[in-house]
């Protein structure tokens, strides 16, 4: 073990380089093969990436921490590198863009192992491949304290399509695309596997353990509700309903009216509080859009095959009111899942 | 000072979102004033930007850890903003680009105060002000551990204009942008104010001390070296003379000559080791650039009234080549400034 962990900061920067894996770093990696659209990789200043005309670029960094994030209890190297990815690509599918390059910023502690780091850019690379995104640079340093992660996704839009959380309007109908909740009992399931119990090897259960490891960003959907001009605002889920909604609710100057009955749950026997699981928890990285009422009539409720949710509608007077399945109306506050807080 | 310090994460972002001076951060602020060629700034999911049709879009990505890139002992919040930035510019300096946009990631040790933050951000935002790049985004974290920041910055360049490592041939003249060693200097300076001994008020020391605090990215030169097509190569002195020069050789499949008596050290009393410093210290962020024979002979020794140094010459063979003044050659090996490692 002590064998594995990194004595100096070149050490860490040299076995980077002999990684087989394209890797970023100050120092030129002759054997990089460049990709289309990519002019520079890794290993000069800095890089020279192409952007199509007629579009626009998109931006997006997002940070995963080593205990606030992340703990290495939990999460397995290739699901740490598999989720820093995977909340950038959510903000991308979030504004109706193609992701394209990513940028990795990388501290990591003293304490961590090369089969760590192997994992790591195993699990982010495999996403990237499925999406078509180029690692294209960044930054590495070795630290003595907690290990670091800032990922910066580009990505583009066609000029004028960019969808926003600040165009819904009183009147319009609210969806999500898929259930939600399942992330965080996926968290819970693996704190409780650790406390002792052990986790059933049900096909439920691991699906929940699934949903939070390697969450699916969803960009195909958000480049669907943009080119369509279907949806009216759009954001992706990753601080849970309650929180999310009422951002999108600020943004626009409206408020919402939601169906409890309607809100799509994890729906497992492990979740008895599945309705506060779907409304509090988070890392879902699904879409929750609006759609005008006149379109939402004429949405078929399935993308590539998969069933979309329709839980509410836009009301012009603020704040979240839930509606109960007996009727009751209660107010919603904004309640997202702070685990490791 | 326990007032000062921020008690929970939202705290953190509630406190920014009030500040003045444009934030970062996953809420939407109002108030915030989209400038040309920013579609969407801060509070959406991600960043929506303009790109110049015919240039290509150059990123770049750059720690500042604490006790790793800085140390609270050493370095006023205003510098550490300045110099958290001034590396990404210098970066995008060293393609011959234009620095555009910025998102800054920025993970902030409980043990920090709101007047850190507010230096932080008031450093970086004169430099940002200066060189006409935005603050468009960003992530931010309270953490338990060290503060943490990542930079990315955001530039273009005219299509095929950018200047590389790579481009350096046999016989190509090396120039330097400015004075090396000031920056290692004026933290020596720093160091040892600290241990006891008073800074001499001097002009010079207190050349090198800023040298060292504000760091001053070359932006117009290389934009200036790429337009000209002047520059075979070209790259920014982050990590010292004798390890950069080693990286541009590298990338070129080339050696160099170095004269010694050439090299233009801090050269103040306070530097008896003048030569050592300007070949090893690193962080002064000029430029390092190859000029083809024939031009550099035409080359004016200026440039916006500042002079360039003209301190050796691209050689086939490899390795680098130090030429003392009395005659005898060294082999110089890569030996930059590790100073907190």
């Amino acid at each position: 073990m002590g064998e594995d962990l990194f004595r100096t900061e070149n050490e860490f920067v040299q076995w980077l380089l002999a990684l087989a894996a394209p890797v970023h770093g100050h120092e030129r990696v002759r054997a990089l093969r460049l990709e289309k659209g990519v002019k520079l990789g890794i290993g000069d200043d800095a890089a020279l990436l192409a952007v199509k005309s007629g579009h626009e670029l998109i931006l997006t960094t997002d940070m995963s921490i080593e205990d606030v994030h992340f703990s290495h209890r939990l999460h397995p190297a290739e699901a740490v590198g598999h989720r820093a990815l995977a909340r950038s690509l959510s903000d991308v599918a979030a504004m109706g863009g193609v992701p394209r390059y990513v940028l990795v910023s990388l501290a990591i502690s003293r304490q961590v192992t090369r089969d760590w780091v192997s994992g790591f850019y195993r699990g982010m690379q495999a996403l990237a491949r499925r999406f078509g995104v180029r690692l294209v640079g960044g930054d590495t340093a070795l630290v003595p304290g907690r290990t670091f992660i800032d990922v910066l996704v580009a990505g583009e839009v066609r000029r004028g399509k960019a969808l926003r959380r600040s165009g819904a309007r009183t009147g319009d109908q609210i969806f999500v695309s898929g259930r939600l909740g399942l992330s965080a009992l996926g968290l819970r399931l693996l704190q409780s596997k650790q406390s002792g119990s052990r986790l059933r090897a049900k096909a439920a259960t691991r699906e929940a353990v699934h949903a939070h490891l390697y969450p699916e960003p969803q960009c195909a959907l958000g480049r669907f509700l943009s080119g369509r001009r279907t949806a009216s605002a759009l954001m992706d889920l990753s601080d849970g309903l309650s929180t999310d909604l009422s951002r999108l609710c600020t943004a626009s100057g409206v408020g919402a009216r939601l169906w409890a009955a309607k809100i799509p749950g994890p729906n497992l026997p492990e979740a008895a509080d599945s309705l506060q699981l779907a409304l509090h928890g988070g890392e879902d990285y699904q879409l929750l859009f609006t759609v005008p009422q006149r379109e939402a009539s004429r949405l078929r409720l399935k993308f590539q095959g998969r069933p979309f949710y329709h839980l509410g509608e836009i009301e012009a007077s603020k704040g979240i009111k839930l509606v109960m399945p007996e009727g009751n109306v209660h107010t919603l506050k904004p309640a997202g899942w702070d685990y490791f807080r």
